[in-house]
């Protein structure tokens, strides 16, 4: 069929990439060892602390969102060590799948898909876990399946509240640059991105944000690593550099996203999408029609999910 | 400094991207869930068996070709497996090392950089194991860092010759599409390749070729995988998807770079690319210089490495 | 103020320029004098008649739709000679102006806009012209600034009744490839048109159709012309040459443009405009507003001009 | 034949574009009667006048340079007024069949390729004109057939001596922004350039610098003229906008070009290009080849002809 005209994505996937982004990815290839490649290293790790509101590093993969997940995992935790994980989503619910794949003991907790995660029940698995067995803590953010945005700070009190010393884990993929995200001021230990929502980058990038908590157990964690180990990662990060090639032409559209991002202020960019979510909102309530959040508060800003009407 | 000018890489790392393959690249993110998507997914998976001279499946990461190191490794060893590698450069050597980080045991027997794979010293380590305690034999095709090619066929009849059933896996990052490398008539079980040579795309795409022998390891391989796993990539890829987001521009890529390989047709870019590496050589020759391999026959015909007199 | 997301045009002027077309003249400017560049001119020259279903040259400019105007005048008329035309619309004033300013005799005939041409007056004039003084009568098909589409059979039918040799000049910039447009059939003598609209290319391509009359006409018309000059163009376009520089890159647009056009086919084109335009008027009417044509026979596919209220 | 690698434009016509400039033009066509093109239009009508070095208003036409000619003489005389010129190559003979086309009494003085125009007979020529029946004289300055560079100010000065009244006109085609070019200082009239020369653009704009003096003589020249008008164009440019359609996204370009060019500076460009000129032409010395010119102080550094030895 003959489709004239702009292609324009309607997916909770990957976001419309701005020309600019495209056009700025469209060049040739630098080396990726030399000083022009620095400067743009430099720029790509600085700008994406801004975003993720954090002093510590956050490291770039050439890789997508999902491979954050192993990142995350696998440079912190030793096998079979449990982590404690909600059934909130598709991709809590694929996140918990490849912790498993990992080698990884999953406590995956039962949960309302449109309530989000219970802290209440949290709090329970927390303060039964007396020989803190449970490593870590893996919640989604921005569940991309529902539409629920889960309270990041309401988790971290709840941890903090049991006085446990798990790892706190949050799947950023479908919020980050798009809806407030405070890495350090939440204290969060590993945060998980990817480049093609928020960011309006094409996909191919994956992010780790970390702590220093997270770092400090990267130094004993067990689990092996190779392509994903941060310790080499963060060596080169250092100048500028890559231990590997880097995916330079993403990393050009990177900076470009940085750039636009600084230009519209990072407060806008959240309102704006806070505003187009109410909309969108009001528009679903006009048609008759309910969305999943059943709480207004845990509403994402950055997708929408709508319950439709059987097709009978 | 002001640099007028077009911006020509001359390094042995990613190549020069042809204007056709950027402006591929330089269009809106599709749906990765649908029907124009499947088309491309079909495309690209198709286009890697020609070049690769297979007719088993080839995998497509959105990740680096070090990726396709762990994939290679992690889908079809166990933990403290045995495998043997050779000096023979410095990416065999960090080969080496991501198998050790991933918790393999490396045999890694000592050679001269400037020879390249000693094919008797391989016949005698896999004479000498009886146990068949080798799971996997590790070579790279064109070691970059050397220009010397390592005769892969060679190194089958030698496996073939041990009666020993270890995998052979080959590194191809920068021969292929450069140089002739024919997987199935060669008898490689895993091959590892990237996007930025050959295939004249940015860096961002790693691959696994594989063979019968490899995918049924995969089924028994214990070592953690998620990311990397073949299994869930191959059940999607046969209907052209993937099991998470793909890097879709940089296939965008893929699919046009596929396209000139097949318009200037593989054995005519064999062919270019032995005669401009004859051409260097003869250059190197005529400045008193001193090529890296020691054996005409063993030359890379996609890098020539030159010995540079000292400065002082 | 910041403005995220893409530029979408939605004036009556330059239109959408579809990323195909954009990324077509994002390459290398070529050699005007070399072979890959007459089969691009050819290509460009030959698919320039399809559109304008027509056997005869079409010339290309690299001028904007107003030049085409001269071109038209200058290479069929003598200084000082009659021409007809309407006051149907913006364009046609200004066209009348151009007239005026090449030292032309313009007979500009009363009009009601929101008509267009009034057929019966055109037929007085012509039979009251016993000396033929009248030497062209300019008519615009579709009025950029009413949306009124003027029929052009109807004008022609008329100049054979009166048997009248006036050369029927139309303008074509906002119908060609928009509407349908049949020079041949419709024994227009000369057509002007623009790369902006139909043909979705950025400005800067100016175009004359021609009848064997026409340039017959050409041969004794004695107004000054040089880069306009027909005669020297022909004479080059017959190897797909031009006798000065072209704008090369916008002719990389107008191949694929007309690749575009043949890919979806000029009848299936027009009736999606069709289809746009009747959904156009039918929200317009549900809008409680009026649109300027007043037969709905002659309303243009390519644009629709609306009566707003008073703002009071 | 096939042909990999990028074009790489080795011809006295256009340039090579860079892909900045290329980029800037591969975006979104804009509203050409909006404020967003009022800041285009004023940028590139303002960085313009720095390229010309000139107080005075620089006319843009979406037209190529040879346009550019039709609009000096068109704005400045009147029929069968008399012009000046000198056989000095290719253009300059194209010139004067432009001005005899368009109805001018040429006085085409024979000169001698090699050494460009002779200041002493253009002083004879004028010195004789008692009546002052010259109206212009038409100089190019760098001529791209033979690359001689004509000495602008030496021409300026011959006509001063002569205490004549005659415009001075000098095609700028291929020596705009490769060479140094002082409008105000040398007293020029009307200067005509194009794109697609040292401004690195594709082809498709043409230029005019003026005079004050020009301006005046446009008051009462009666050739007639419509797209070349520069009345028309200058009341617009006032306010950044154009009479018609302008070729906007080459206005793009444009204003990429002048940045570059400032980034650079002027005085830098043309230093790089005279640093290239010399090397060409010490190369061509090496290889027992002669340069065009006669005289090393009138060489071009916008390019170089060299006279090629029989092919028998």
């Amino acid at each position: 069929m003959y489709r004239p005209g702009r292609h324009f994505l309607q997916i909770p996937g990957p976001t419309n990439v701005p020309d600019r982004i495209l056009r700025a990815i469209d060049r040739p290839t630098i080396d990726h060892r030399g000083p022009e490649f620095a400067e743009l290293g430099k720029a790509c790790l600085e700008g994406m602390k801004t975003v993720y509101q954090t002093r510590n590093p956050v490291l770039i993969y050439p890789a997508s969102g999902t491979g954050g997940w192993d990142a995350a995992l696998t440079n912190t935790l030793s096998p079979d060590d449990k982590v404690l994980a909600f059934d909130t989503g598709q991709f809590a619910a694929l996140w918990a799948k490849a912790a498993r794949n990992l080698g990884l003991n999953v406590d995956f907790v039962e949960s309302d898909w449109r309530a989000g995660i219970d802290i209440g029940k949290l709090g329970e698995r927390l303060g039964g876990d007396r020989n803190h067995e449970i490593k870590a803590v893996l919640v989604v953010h921005s569940e991309t399946s529902t539409g629920v945005a889960n309270d990041i700070p309401a988790v971290r009190r709840a941890i903090d509240d049991a006085k446990h010393p798990a790892l706190l884990m949050v799947d950023t993929v479908s919020s980050l640059a798009a809806m407030d995200y405070r890495h350090d001021e939440w204290g969060v230990d590993v945060a998980i991105g990817g480049s093609q929502k928020g960011l309006m980058l094409p996909p191919g990038l994956g992010f780790n944000a970390v702590s220093q908590k997270a770092l400090a157990a990267s130094k004993t964690a067990k689990m092996p690593r190779s392509f994903f180990r941060w310790d080499d990662m963060l060596e080169q990060n250092a100048n500028g550099f890559f231990p590997y090639t880097p995916a330079t032409n993403l990393l050009f559209g990177l900076r470009e996203s940085l750039e636009m991002l600084a230009e519209e202020g990072l407060p806008n960019v959240f309102c704006r999408h806070q505003r187009f979510a109410e909309a969108t909102r009001r528009a679903v309530a006009t048609w008759g029609l309910e969305i999943v959040p059943l709480d207004a508060a845990r509403c994402s800003s950055a997708l929408t999910a709508v319950l439709v009407p059987d097709a009978r």
